[in-house]
């Protein structure tokens, strides 16, 4: 703690010029700014900042307003005004919102930045943003267990994509000491996303210890991967990406192919893992969800639980009624689709749904409301893993 | 990219309010902004931020002034003007600093924030920072290898300290399938740090991976555990903390100990190790090295590396010969003692490279330029780590 308030220090006096005594006094008598500060029915966000002169704050708890975009009219947050006070701390008093995982940033005379006094930050893609996390039923599950699995950045071969990748692997609770087998979930994220969204995001590693501890879903491995296919790892490791076009349609289900041909069996070998098709699992949001179809359609057998989350069926697919005969005929034990009404991507959900049904596919459709948003998938992976492997 | 950019827009256009059409239309046709970008003989720093009076720049390579703090003299960044342009883009352009890697903020009109175009983001104890890795012979491994290592996180219960805890633990390339066993390195943070300091500041899993693949150190296992006696992991997990007085002379080995009788124990029963003296050895930064020369003296014999970086000993410490004694007539393989000349535990470093000397126990005083900064403790790492297990 010391040499970080050193470090303050030394940044304020070289920022502030000639009054050093005066600063110096001013930051060992300053008290720490907490932000955000929660109680029971309030949130305070504060930013020391007295030289702004607008202060705002922008979140998934802001009041929304109806804005017309290239994508059809949606419901987007708002700013709100930080009030100043004399010595320029800048804050703003709310209700707590009502229970969820929020990011959020301040935007400093129409700058965007993070709360800096809140050491809860999250990569969404290319950007960090705050997080607030309201504590309540909804959220239970995203604040650490009692009893935590472990959590691996392993590297695999992938032959298929020539590349050596990164992925994510979640071990539960006991797994070092029990000598038992486990059944796998595959868990893929969407576009803009990276083997770490899952995680980071999706609080994947919370909400399977909270399940797993309360005794709601089967003890299972969950794996992550990276779903860019001419990526290695994450931006943030600076690999060199390769230059195959994933567009290009021959090259289209190279990744799908990935999956089972390079991630699944690195996964059976290097884990203790009950490899057999009745304790696979395969779940997706958006891109990922294009990619959980896709994998279940060209290989009908191989995942007996098929959740794909905020995706349907775009476009004309011609192929669509005889690749899903073919899972029917393959036989699944679990075929769970979720999406929100208000998703952009609802009217393809519909779609995948009644093409199920049209083809006689038992599944269910599990409809919330919302939109495309981690909260949604959040809460999908809460409902659909104690499903799993039963 | 697309769900990035629509928010983006949205952000945009909430917080500028009237001129829609032209802010979407200034927004879909700019450039994305590019920083740091670095030349070979240029580095360039960019920040958007029409409504500011001043930005500036300050990291570990702006120009350092002298001033008197209560820890004495110190070299101390300076914080450098940037230049807006007519869009209200602040840049500034500098020669390619030396080869390092070094953090930096903005500094916009008194505030500090990150680089908001820079993905490389470290989080420093209770501070995140914007990095810069200029590429050269020094930092060639911090950069990824071709055949890297696995990182765990994992959970181990520590009597001890009656706790909980977590801790990375890398493992090489290849540990997966060569069935062998591997030597194993303790890796200690120092103070303000947590689990993560080593992995992300230190550079370990890139220094290991690449010393390794270039045949330069044994393929190793390395352990980096929390050093906070009264945490169960870093802050980030919102974890809460024990109530135990570490300051209390009667728990001040508490940690030590542990090290000793929980995180060794449970790393040979739950890695594949060669468990003995020989194939361990420990290594610490500042309070990390005062870890490693506590654990070391109350343990002689269990450790045949130790390697205490830019710590030594402070006060008077009565025991300390007869320590040094014990550890003497035990034996050991290496007494790698490393500090900067400017740093402020300079003077006691050269004590415990006196009370070594004093007392017949063969050691190496690495000893380079600078002060207490992790530059020097991947630079250590860098140098020790081959030296180990041969």
């Amino acid at each position: 703690m010391k040499k970080n308030k050193l470090l303050m220090l030394v940044l304020m006096l070289t920022i502030c010029g000639g009054t050093f005594a005066q600063e110096l006094s001013n930051f060992w008598n300053q008290k720490p700014i907490i932000s955000p500060e929660i109680t029971e029915t309030e949130v305070t966000f504060r930013l020391m900042a007295p030289e702004a002169d607008s202060v705002k704050i922008m979140g998934g708890f802001t009041p929304t307003v109806k804005m017309k975009t290239q994508f059809g009219e949606m419901d987007v947050p708002s700013a709100v005004d930080m009030t100043k006070d004399e010595n320029g701390l800048w804050s703003i008093t709310m209700p707590v919102p009502a229970v969820e995982l929020y990011t959020y940033s301040f935007i400093v005379d129409g700058l965007t930045l993070n709360d800096p006094s809140n050491i809860l930050l999250q990569r969404d893609g290319t950007r960090y943003l705050s997080v607030l996390l309201v504590p309540g039923e909804k959220t239970e599950n995203y604040f650490e267990a009692n009893k935590r699995g472990d959590m691996h950045q392993v590297w695999y071969d992938s032959k298929t994509l020539g590349l050596n990748r990164r992925m994510f692997v979640y071990t539960p609770y006991g797994y070092e000491t029990s000598g038992k087998k486990y059944p796998v979930l595959y868990l893929l994220h969407g576009a803009g996303g990276d083997e770490d969204a899952w995680s980071t995001m999706g609080r994947t590693r919370q909400i399977l210890d909270n399940l797993i501890e309360k005794g709601l879903a089967e003890p299972m491995i969950c794996v992550m991967p990276n779903g860019n296919p001419n990526q290695m790892a994450a931006i943030t490791t600076k690999l060199p990406q390769s230059e195959l076009d994933f567009r290009d349609p021959a090259n289209r289900n190279l990744y799908v192919n990935s999956i089972v041909k390079d991630i699944v069996p690195y996964v059976e070998s290097n884990f203790r893992v009950i490899a057999d098709a009745d304790h696979r699992a395969i779940a997706g949001l958006s891109m990922g969800g294009g990619h959980t179809i896709s994998t279940a359609n060209e290989y009908p057998g191989m995942f007996q639980y098929i959740c794909p989350l905020s995706m349907g069926i775009w476009g004309e697919q011609p192929e669509i009624d005889d690749k899903l005969k073919g899972l029917k005929e393959a036989g699944y034990k679990m075929y769970w689709l979720a999406c929100g009404k208000t998703d952009f991507v609802w009217e393809s959900a519909k779609k995948l749904d009644a093409k199920l049904t049209e083809n006689g596919l038992k599944h269910t459709f599990f409809v919330t409301e919302g939109g495309h948003t981690w909260a949604n998938w959040r809460v999908y992976l809460n409902t659909f893993a104690p499903l799993l492997f039963k």
